[in-house]
């Protein structure tokens, strides 16, 4: 199971990379993240595992035998196979741990095969994201903004029985660093008057995490609770941009649609689920007399391994910020391990009519937020839909995002006795309407 | 512009292929629709234009000259181009016409250029359908749908503004004749106690017409409504499923997910918008007090030309009926030309906040109802939820679809003057649950 710890978790481990060996660093020997990259001086795109300042490339790693079994073809043109992470971390890890005294010489020898990140760019980890599902997990989320529109009564019957979720669009999803343009769209803020197709007044960030699916599932099957996390590759940050304004007029009765699909911003590290194993936290706990998950969400498993505990960090930097030399300043913290239902529960849910899974479809928990008010994972809850602006060091304020602001989203996982390890960055600039 | 009617639109056209001379065809050499196939004796998939009972390959036909710039990569790894159909389809009519003399022997001469449809197998045109999009454009079917569920207030404000559309799975499209596997979800029909995980219990069909993406747009930008239909390829059948009980428990407040997602049927023939060009109509004419377009939607010849009229038809056939030889059962006829929104306005509406569209997205219109009983094109408003069973003419009755069931979609088009060209079958029987 992923969730086992073993040799690989060791505290202790060091690399022979100097650089994995920083405490503060997000990718020590313990994490390995993948990512999709081209070197900035000669191509093509290839798969690699990040390692402290540093990615090792995948494919001469398997030439040397430094690494077995990786797939030749991987995302678009590759629908089954998926890459056997747990082995393949056991083996980068002999490689790459600081005692190996050979490494380093084998690797001066092969030039290409570990460069440093300043010198590449990344892409999503799937070349062609297939499908992106976008979910609404955090019962925290869900009633902040519930109790903005229906103060009376803001969580809906079904939230507590059913994993809410919805189709996003795969085609806008963008890497970090993307600049993302303000959307135009029908406006209907004046009830009294017409709508106007205007740039967006309201534009939003939230604070999610995305999953990979590994291997899939044939139509008309489904997944066992059981099985979820043996289909899970491995998960990133996510910032899905939300128009609020254009989501308020256009999403009833079908749900968010252009509000939704100008662009959705992912980070380039996927941290596969081995990593994550000795971060597993019960799921959540359900308040007396709320319902248990019905039967084909329900397993022990789950119930005692399911959530994960992610820290999560959101960043603004506005373009004033930026003139006087402010540093970005901390939106809100919120942790993954809050979430009402679990990856597995999303990912068992989304297959459980027989809809066919994919490897490299991308899916989303929705906006992480927390019980607290510092624990807000999107701006429209952050200023309670405009209504508190936010003020900024700088004596700038916010209602919502505008042009020139920059947001960064971060993630890590900490515990006692282990190594810290993170996400990298998820970052996006408005650039203004055309 | 693609309403242009020329010499390829002649009625009096013959051709050398027998079959397309039938004037029950759907496939006259006026049509020519694209379809993907492979030989069920030996393959590769290939691509293909029905003419008649034959399938015309088009890769012999472009290295034998008989058509040019036939683009090498078709659909998946194929991002940016697409086929100049109006060229092609004049070519491939100089070819087929009966007057060719030497046609017959040419293809006689090269085995594979022309085969029997019965000696061939589809699948949808675009090998990897990358995005699937749905819109709710018949305001005779939003009307019904909202006064089952709000009788004094059917129509929500927003109809006649925005083109209202969400995301659907693009991974369970199938094609025509695949069988469809009832599906489990969650279910609450009962108010009172709490919803359980079984069969869905009101399996629907829903009428639709969906278009091909050919050349897409980079993301940031739109797409003006005087240019949208050069970036339409065609038009084919679908059949978007639909589990009404689960859709009715799941659908607050992000829309349509396990209930749409566990299959989409759509016909193999993509009849390109050149065949199309006689059967325009004028945009839908909207009531007095309506409000017009906003501007961004609104184009001279989208007024003229926007609306297509394909007459459509649902047939059921159940097990018992296929038992008894009794022929498919006609549900309702229906038409295009009464959507509220022409396809020009959801692909530039689709496109007005900068999401990216892409070759061989596919983008449908919603049910297809009018304005009469009769026209009704989805079981749910037939029945009227269930309240007024359907008869059928051997004694058996439907509220929804029941496991044995067979639906089957038909479209084509006439017009006085012009020959007659149809959309062939979508097809699909109902599997029970397992």
């Amino acid at each position: 199971m992923t969730y086992e710890i073993n040799e690989t978790h060791d505290p202790d481990l060091k690399s022979w990379v100097e650089s994995a060996n920083d405490p503060n660093t997000d990718f020590p020997i313990q994490n390995l993240p993948f990512c999709r990259y081209i070197s900035k001086f000669d191509g093509p795109w290839t798969t690699g595992v990040v390692i402290g300042d540093y990615v090792l490339d995948i494919f001469p790693a398997r030439e040397m035998g430094i690494i077995s079994k990786f797939p030749d073809l991987w995302g678009d043109g590759n629908k089954d196979i998926f890459a056997p992470t747990a082995e393949i971390r056991k083996e980068l890890v002999d490689f790459l741990r600081a005692d190996n005294l050979d490494a380093p010489k084998i690797t001066e020898e092969k030039p290409g095969l570990i460069v440093p990140v300043s010198d590449v760019k990344f892409s999503p980890l799937f070349d062609v994201i297939r499908n992106y599902t976008d979910f609404y997990c955090s019962i925290y989320h869900a009633t902040n903004v519930g109790s903005m529109f229906r103060p009376d009564n803001p969580l809906l019957p079904n939230y507590k029985y059913v994993p809410i979720g919805y189709h996003g669009r795969a085609s806008s999803i963008v890497i970090s660093g993307t600049d993302i343009k303000r959307p135009h769209g029908q406006n209907r803020t004046d009830q009294e008057a017409p709508p106007v197709f205007i740039p967006c007044k309201s534009l939003d960030y939230e604070m999610e995490v995305g999953f990979f699916v590994g291997q899939g599932n044939e139509l008309g099957t489904s997944i066992p609770i059981g099985e979820a996390e043996k289909h899970i590759f491995g998960l990133c940050l996510v910032n899905d941009w939300s128009a609020r304004d254009i989501q308020a007029w256009e999403y009833q009765p079908l749900g968010p649609f252009l509000a939704k699909n100008f662009a959705t911003t992912i980070s380039p590290f996927v941290v596969t689920m081995e990593a994550l194993a000795p971060f597993r936290t019960p799921a959540f706990e359900r308040e007396e007399g709320d319902p248990a998950p019905l039967d084909y969400l329900a397993d022990d498993n789950n119930e005692k391994f399911g959530g994960i505990d992610i820290n999560l960090e959101v960043f603004i930097q506005t373009e004033k910020m930026r003139g006087e030399n402010i540093e970005p300043f901390l939106l809100s913290r919120s942790n993954m391990k809050d979430l009402y239902w679990t990856i597995g529960q999303m990912l068992t849910h989304h297959a459980s009519g027989g809809c066919n899974l994919q490897t490299g479809d991308l899916i989303a928990t929705g906006t992480i937020s927390g019980k607290e008010k510092s624990e807000r994972g999107s701006m429209l809850e952050l200023s309670w839909r405009g209504t508190e602006p936010i003020e900024l060091p700088n004596g700038e304020t916010r209602r919502f995002l505008e042009d020139g602001d920059e947001i960064i989203m971060k993630g890590y996982c900490e515990r006692e006795g282990f190594r810290r390890i993170g996400f990298g960055e998820c970052r996006g600039r408005i650039l203004p309407a055309e």
